[in-house]
């Protein structure tokens, strides 16, 4: 068989990740995609025990075209995402909420030959993004799914610049999460565990900052119209941050956990408190996300790693081990 | 003092409900009136420890006003919520949300002499509502909480008549929102614990009707817009209730449960699934709810018991032991 040679590293049952080499092409609408960046998102760590091709926060180049693929040239720099494909014909895709669309395509579920940790990729056209001049490909690849995912919250669920917004913890997505939402005009503040990244975060455009670690109650003056959660609460915690929102409030429980967020249901009625559930962004709110990135100068901090087996090993371990400042990326 | 005589039903420490006489009179924007009915909510059983009048679905007849008291006279007969007053200037009540109002009066909070178990209560006149004269009292007293509790999350978080719409639990809520939902168009589809209440379901206007007891799937064909959960749900059954909903769902979980919630996060936020908090309504909403119910001939299936100590502790029991269909009034 012709094709090009991918090599790939992929999940496996022990939890250890494989190399798998083998050839394709792109056909129909599929774009072949030479890849350059990836992040390392913490979904990758939760993957790693399945077979499936890890990462879904690519850069590349376009490199070969399926016979109907329109909108695209050789040499295009794209990225792409966690949806990979959608029906277009659902509810939610006609509503323009297509990374909602009830037969997606998602990340883990039904490519497992393809990701972004790997020389290549063919995705289909539909689900990848031309990524700004602006923006360079190693700061790109974070905005794919971490840029995407905060982004889509503000955007999506009309985060406002009159707005009083929280941002738990400081992490891949909490630190683009400050930048967005000082960009819309909103008053960030911001939650930490501890005083260590302060400055960090009022660089990044936080107006408050309060350390949690210990904390039985949170002083911070006026309440917040929106929460979003970006890393892992203990029980004790959920009670903590519903008094510091405003009735009406929203929160946005970010949490990759396969153990249930305990919401205290009487503050959640008595005052009309909303859990709003969030994963990545549709197809227009994605443009958007990198048209307005560019626009301002939104970019994620990164620690580069080779894209090689002892690269990705050496990246998922030093975000496992919480000492990532702030995004991985691999670098072809 | 001169004044009224008032007698109230209150609770205690010992859960015992007391009986306690006093005068008063109305001033400023008060209103005295005379009570005739009253529903028995959940939350009296909740509040029967504290020391406070218990009874917050109230109507009555206007006795008396004080000397500011604008657009009511004495014979009007009226009806009383969950809320008293509210301030009117916050940035809730200015947007029509009042019953989220910052510094709203409420139910156990305040108004430790007033309530709608006894003869007479005195209200703030900006939270009393003339009863339509097609609804009977005793069938407007549940309405004033029961009914304005689910026809707010119809009206405020626009659920249409092109919707999907689950209910769970057939109770005092469960049986006023399958008659509200059915009435504005929508498909509503009750879920009970056994077969038993399944004529009676579809009698109210549910389309379908589906036991849960020992069930492991849901299967229910399509997935539902919005959920509206009136029961409390044992951990498993969030996850059995995760999955018939639609991608970018709605739940509303209006549990009275000092335990928390325990919601899964995966598909939380894989789905766009929403989980709003919600109680009572605004007065704006109030009032909608009576046109809507008196307009469309919406009324509670009640059970009357004696406005008395003894009424009121039988009407009580029934209620904790699941025996009421549906709604319990007290009939001075």
């Amino acid at each position: 068989m012709s094709g090009i040679d991918f090599t790939v590293f992929k999940g496996s049952p022990s939890g250890i990740v494989e190399t798998k080499s083998y050839r394709a092409l792109p056909t129909g609408t599929q774009v072949l995609v030479k890849v350059t960046h990836s992040g390392i998102c913490w979904t990758d760590e939760v993957f790693k025990h399945a077979d499936m091709v890890l990462g879904h926060e690519g850069v590349g180049v376009v490199q070969q075209l399926g016979e109907a693929v329109q909108g695209f040239k050789v040499g295009d720099v794209v990225g792409w995402g966690y949806v990979h494909k959608t029906c277009g014909t659902c509810t939610c895709c006609l509503a323009g909420h297509d990374n909602y669309c009830a037969v997606r395509t998602i990340y883990g579920y039904a490519n497992k030959d393809q990701g972004s940790f790997g020389t290549h990729a063919i995705w289909d056209a539909s689900w990848l993004f031309k990524i700004p001049k602006e923006i360079a490909p190693e700061h790109a690849a974070p905005l794919m799914c971490a840029g995407a995912t905060v982004f889509a919250i503000i955007d999506s669920y009309n985060i406002r610049p009159t707005d009083r917004v929280g941002v738990v913890g400081i992490g891949g997505l909490g630190h683009l999460a400050i930048q967005f939402l000082a960009k819309i005009g909103g008053r960030v503040v911001v939650f930490s565990n501890t005083e260590a990244k302060r400055e960090e975060a009022m660089k990044l455009g936080a107006a408050e900052f309060y350390p949690t670690t210990g904390v039985q109650k949170l002083d911070i003056g006026v309440t917040l119209d929106h929460l979003i959660i970006t890393a892992n609460l203990v029980p004790d915690q959920w009670m903590l941050y519903m008094s510091v929102m405003s009735n009406m409030g929203s929160v946005y429980p970010l949490t990759v956990s396969s153990e249930p967020l305990k919401i205290p249901a009487m503050p959640l009625n008595a005052r009309g408190i909303k859990f709003q559930g969030s994963v990545g962004a549709s197809r227009g709110v994605q443009k958007k996300m990198l048209q307005f990135a560019a626009a301002h100068n939104i970019k994620p901090t990164i620690e580069q790693f080779p894209m090689t087996k002892a690269g990705v090993e050496e990246g998922m371990a030093k975000l496992r081990e919480g000492r990532m400042r702030y995004r991985a990326v691999l670098v072809a």
